[in-house]
């Protein structure tokens, strides 16, 4: 997904309707931890945010699912002198379409991830060394697993709801399957129930441009070095596909970096969009482990819920939760008819689902920019009253 | 575009219908040429083949121009051995649509290319070394002009046709544009009139990717070395362009390379898609020039043909040929309302213009593969008659 700095406008942090000041806190898991791999954890931390208040009854938590290249900072400003606030601060706040004056909104760096939560970057009690391609393989039931002993940790006994785009569909999908009892609602935006051939020739071709750099070093590396060459190269081709056709030619179009020097012959930066994308290469690398890119793409392609139970609709079989699946015309990655066929296989199981449809040209990051048709969307899902969970398996 | 051994069926060489053995000849132009840019070279080399025979008026030749990664081969076999026919053999050939019985075919590589015409990985007189990025920058009407001297070279008068797909219609185009009493017929396929700011940024990434390899050396490499892994990363994501996800997920879906190990952990080939891939960037780097791969991509970028002039009615004022263009539903890299565009301009401009849409899901390679529905348009195109050229500007 795009940079914070793209995806919301910077608020006044301290402004009513704000969720203001925040900070990180740190889950430490010292219980074993198993992977679907078979591999193991002796323990993992999970850094994580929260905003809002826990209920009484404890049953007002809202979980939100990070993207790729997200973590568990969604909102608020961490001091004031903090330029940009979380990636979907546009979204949650105090009477805002995720309300926490109403809701425990609660996010974590996803397993595997890099910002705080235990990954390839993590130390190795054992080595003292980064744990590099030695960490345990992460898929998305494992980040899932992670953040549900978050929340019982954190005292929740029902989730109101989970909401994610993208990666963070995948993951609201999973919770609902994995622990039915406990998940109300499911948001899942700019989504798939299955990785498709198209969006793993696109993770491959960032892997390789990541390892066949020199200076990946089969993935052992000092902290703040590494393949930084080919990151970039893999975060400016994604970028490519967070955006549509359409936006990239209304944002840049042909447009010359600089405009008065007429043709120019050389490889220099010609177009802004050329400059856009160096620029998204090179920050991306100050922020994010090109092992943990490794390991969350392949997690990714990992994806398919029909898998293990032949169709859609059997794996959907354990639900409970009310589901809203959206999806973007724009959306290439995750286009829209496969946030409608998870609708779909939810409803011939039985399920309750709907599935909206929001007309956008701006791609696959539709689901992180301002839309109030969204935020109403959201707003009235989070909201509605919901039969008793015990009355959705009739 | 895709490579030949995927895009067309193995004929039997000396069957009747098909072009059977052709062997390629070089033009050596010693004459002075000078660039767009205004750099020059005291002469140049292009590499052609023709098949069929110029007739006694030299009125019957077909001029076919190759996309970014193809050749002057474009039909028929270089030995009886040889597994792959030219990369347009489905369409070339005698009966075939484009008639070598009634036709000469003409196909040069590119100037700025790699395979036998001059480009960077040419040697340079002055100093015997390959003139790396020295080789003056090409455009399209660079690339244009040099063709043109190689058909006055062969006694060809008038172009009964010029044909090309992707940035071969882009020089068909142009052709139209630079000699306008030369070119009778004008059939461009899945091409556009200006590079959109997508492919820019799909191109950037290509280039960055060889560039920041540091095997590129500011593109000075032997011949045969270079920037190998750089480049395979450029064609493996340059290659999901010309697909479509349609066709991936049909050609390949989520297929494991090795079924029977069930789920794996590790980061080598899982799917057959990414065992595609790699393949397709392999094979890329033992037949193209990464400093070629440059300077091609770079003269896509720079293709607008309604920059100098200020729109496309005004660019296209020259014209004197009829000009069909032929878009295809699935090609999302020049998708079918860029290709109408052109027509539309056309007819704007007071030209004999039509435009196709074939429904394929092929992607942007859907001009290279099977289809009788092209073969027809093609066919009929060719041969209809034509009112005289002297009536166009009516």
């Amino acid at each position: 997904m795009t940079d914070p700095e793209e995806s919301a406008s910077a608020p006044t942090p301290l402004a009513p309707g704000e969720v203001g000041l925040v900070a990180p806190c740190d889950f430490v898991c010292a219980q074993s931890f198993t992977f679907r791999s078979g591999q193991t954890l002796p323990g993992f931390t999970l850094r994580y945010e929260t905003y809002g208040e826990l209920n009484a009854t404890r049953d007002n938590a809202v979980l939100i699912c990070h993207a790729l290249s997200g973590d568990h900072h969604c909102a608020g400003v961490h001091s004031l002198q903090d330029r940009k606030p979380g990636w979907w601060n546009n979204l949650i706040g105090p009477g805002k379409a995720v309300d926490t004056t109403r809701f425990f909104v609660v996010c974590a760096n996803v397993l595997g991830g890099c910002v705080g939560s235990s990954g390839p970057s993590s130390v190795d009690p054992a080595t003292g060394e980064p744990y590099g391609i030695g960490f345990p393989f992460v898929t998305i039931p494992d980040m899932v697993r992670a953040q549900k002993l978050l929340l019982d940790h954190l005292g929740v006994t029902t989730l109101h709801a989970v909401i994610g785009g993208s990666m963070g569909g995948m993951q609201a999908l999973q919770f609902a399957i994995e622990f039915p009892g406990f998940v109300r609602r499911v948001l899942a935006m700019a989504t798939t129930a299955r990785e498709s051939a198209q969006a793993i020739a696109f993770n491959e071709v960032g892997r390789q441009a990541i390892m066949q750099d020199p200076d990946w070093n089969h993935g052992a590396y000092p902290k703040g070095g590494g393949p930084r060459v080919g990151l970039a190269i893999a975060r400016m081709m994604a970028h490519i596909t967070y955006l549509s056709d359409a936006s990239m030619d209304r944002k840049f179009g042909r447009r010359k970096k600089n405009p008065g020097n007429g043709d120019v012959y050389n490889f220099d930066v010609q177009f802004e969009v050329e400059s856009y994308l160096r620029h998204q290469g090179q920050s991306f690398i100050n922020r994010f482990d090109a092992n943990s890119y490794l390991y969350i793409t392949r997690a990714l392609d990992q994806f398919d819920l029909a898998a293990a139970d032949g169709s859609l609709e059997a794996a959907f079989g354990p639900v409970q939760a009310e589901t809203l699946v959206v999806g973007f015309t724009s959306d290439w990655l995750f286009p829209p008819e496969q946030n409608r066929a998870i609708a779909h296989a939810l409803l011939r199981a039985g399920k309750r689902a709907s599935y909206a449809e929001l007309t956008t040209d701006l791609g696959h990051d539709s689901f992180l920019l301002e839309s109030e048709e969204l935020y109403t969307l959201v707003r009235s899902f989070l909201e509605r009253s919901q039969a008793p969970v015990v009355d959705f398996s009739i």
